[in-house]
């Protein structure tokens, strides 16, 4: 959908017109109360469902959790994906024209934080005509979203859903970021975010930042489960089976990472890596109010489900607990269930058979609400 | 010290005539029985007490547990430091001509491990006149030869001191190590590993693997401790301070990572750095023995101290429980602390009294048994 009306962003600076890619699923009802908006996180779109009738293999990336009969069943809900400005999977994006200049933004775009995300979601909803959302839900970056909504537009959301989410990122979070993207920055194919112009891709930089991605979305105790120190293939009759090379990959773990790499450099966009990086670390409500979490949750109305995963060291469930305690203090209606999931970060993803039936009984109760 | 004879290495390669750097300090009693030997981790040297005459800045790496009246009393016993080979702070590596044909060895230099660091360790101690150790000691790394002694030397070694170590490394060790070697080899600037014959460094990749390694090295609460959100310098009138950009340091931790990852970058070798994270990838003594632990200690005669930290993610006090519970399966006589530390890793070289204590108690116990 076409926005002509420049976007104004906490930066100070604004989006020029964009266009927003988005998919729904199910049927609005007569009352325009069943709505359900999903934000996605660093590598996913607005495709969160379903697969289209010429791509079968291109499932949503939330179809285990979305659909008819499913925890989020579009018999009941008319759910909305969203694919955020800056992304590289539709939305208006680093690798677009201005649309005056006609250039390629490159790293131009401008850098947008998640209020800035939820602001340009809202003006989808005015378009669509959905004055308030039956609930809004996403995971990790996603999950900020979620909650961010309830906190910029409180009476425009009655129940949300923050999944493996946190308040904020640790100092450990930055600096995962951080030397994700120095590895693109310096990557000298990066030609200062404007590689399209040199018919190159600073894929070396890509490989890396989404190596040290993978190591954070999985547990050590999944990674050992998987993985182990398996080697890819041994060597008969070298000690240990081992290639002893510095360069060869030796064990599986590490096949399995550079495949990993190898895969995203190929889709994804430098520039967005680091917007959307940059995103999550800027996000921190309790910044404004001295680092007072309760107080910067004081204007909450909605209802919330927050849910967070054992083993998850990127938002750990001590950072969903933080949450949890600060919307008790405001006196919100928490529904909050802690998962004990092998597989860290990535588990919001997977289909936990607790995970999922939590997030099914709470929304059956708000489709409830809703005859 | 001049080693002529070439040293077979576990590869089935052998590492030519070398140079082997060490340092002593305090002296080898008459029965030549109260040596210990210090073996180091990835980024020390045989420079591990004191100072030198003309270098008063340039303190030993450990030099707040090893000199008169320290934990490791240089008053008692005679402590050797060991710079391995492939390394680059002295002995011979990737750095150096190769004997014959006078040409760098850059990454031509043979692949080392453990066992093959201790082998040549064992020849300098034959060369020192020393045919027993009370001590051998070590941290991380250092910690994996301490133990390897004891495996490799039984009769030669009465006492292993194993700190902040692992008998292997995990999925996600091996991981890490991976992302800062790919970080290396694909810098533009490593030429295959002969970037000495084009006059450059692969300095972008050292860097990457140094901010990888310094995120290890630290806990999550000791970065937010140090760290946490604080802004290098906030902005005047802009929402949370911030510049929005995502290539300035907005953050303090980003600032000291790519301090880290400059200051590395300026002295440490890149063939250096990928020899020695494969040693650690290797090293599994259990491998062996079908992953058998228990089985793989049944050569050990030593009397063992493990400590572990609390807070170490790299190398948890998990991974030294299993260690202590081998041991204890060989009937091995095993002081074990598991301190409550901060820090992370890097306790390992830090000042806490419990720690230094229980290193201070052990050798105390050494030194009474040399009387």
């Amino acid at each position: 959908m076409d926005f002509n009306a420049p976007l104004p962003l906490r930066s100070g600076a604004t989006l020029p017109p964009y266009w927003l890619a988005y998919e729904t699923y199910g049927e609005l009802n007569a009352e325009r109360s069943n709505a359900v908006l999903v934000c996605h996180a660093l590598n996913a779109s607005h495709h969160v469902a379903g697969v289209y009738a010429d791509q079968p293999q291109n499932r949503g990336w939330w179809d285990n959790m979305i659909g008819p009969g499913k925890p989020v069943d579009t018999d009941r809900f008319f759910v909305i994906g969203i694919n955020n400005p800056g992304s590289c999977f539709g939305s208006t994006g680093p690798m677009h024209a201005h649309p005056e200049s006609g250039e390629i933004y490159g790293s131009d775009f401008p850098v947008m934080t998640v209020e800035d995300w939820v602001d340009a979601q809202a003006r989808l909803l005015d378009a669509l005509g959905i004055e308030r959302l039956a609930a809004v839900m996403g995971g990790s970056l996603g999950g900020m979203q979620a909650l961010s909504w309830t906190l910029q537009y409180p009476e425009r959301v009655r129940n949300a859903a923050v999944i493996a989410s946190a308040p904020n990122l640790s100092a450990e979070n930055i600096a995962f970021n951080e030397v994700a993207r120095r590895a693109i920055v310096t990557d000298p194919d990066f030609h200062d975010g404007h590689f399209h112009r040199h018919g190159v891709v600073p894929r070396r930089g890509l490989r890396i930042a989404r190596m040290i991605g993978h190591i954070t979305y999985l547990s050590d105790a999944a990674m050992n489960e998987k993985f182990g120190r398996e080697l890819r293939e041994a060597v008969a009759g070298s000690a240990g089976g081992y290639r002893f090379s510095t360069r060869d990959i030796e064990f599986q773990i590490e096949s399995y990472l550079r495949h990993q790499g190898e895969k995203f450099s190929d889709y994804f966009d430098a520039n967005t890596y680091l917007l959307i990086t940059r995103a999550l670390d800027y996000f921190d409500p309790a910044r404004a109010h001295g680092g007072n979490l309760a107080a910067a949750f004081a204007a909450a109305r909605a209802r919330y489900l927050l849910v967070s995963f054992s083993t998850d060291w990127r938002f750990s469930p001590a950072r969903s607990r933080e949450m949890v305690e600060a919307l008790l203090e405001n006196r919100r209606e928490v529904t909050y269930a802690e998962i004990d999931a092998p597989h860290g970060h990535d588990a919001f993803l997977l289909d936990d058979p607790r995970y999922l039936g939590a997030v099914r009984a709470w929304f059956d109760r708000i489709a409830r609400g809703l005859a």
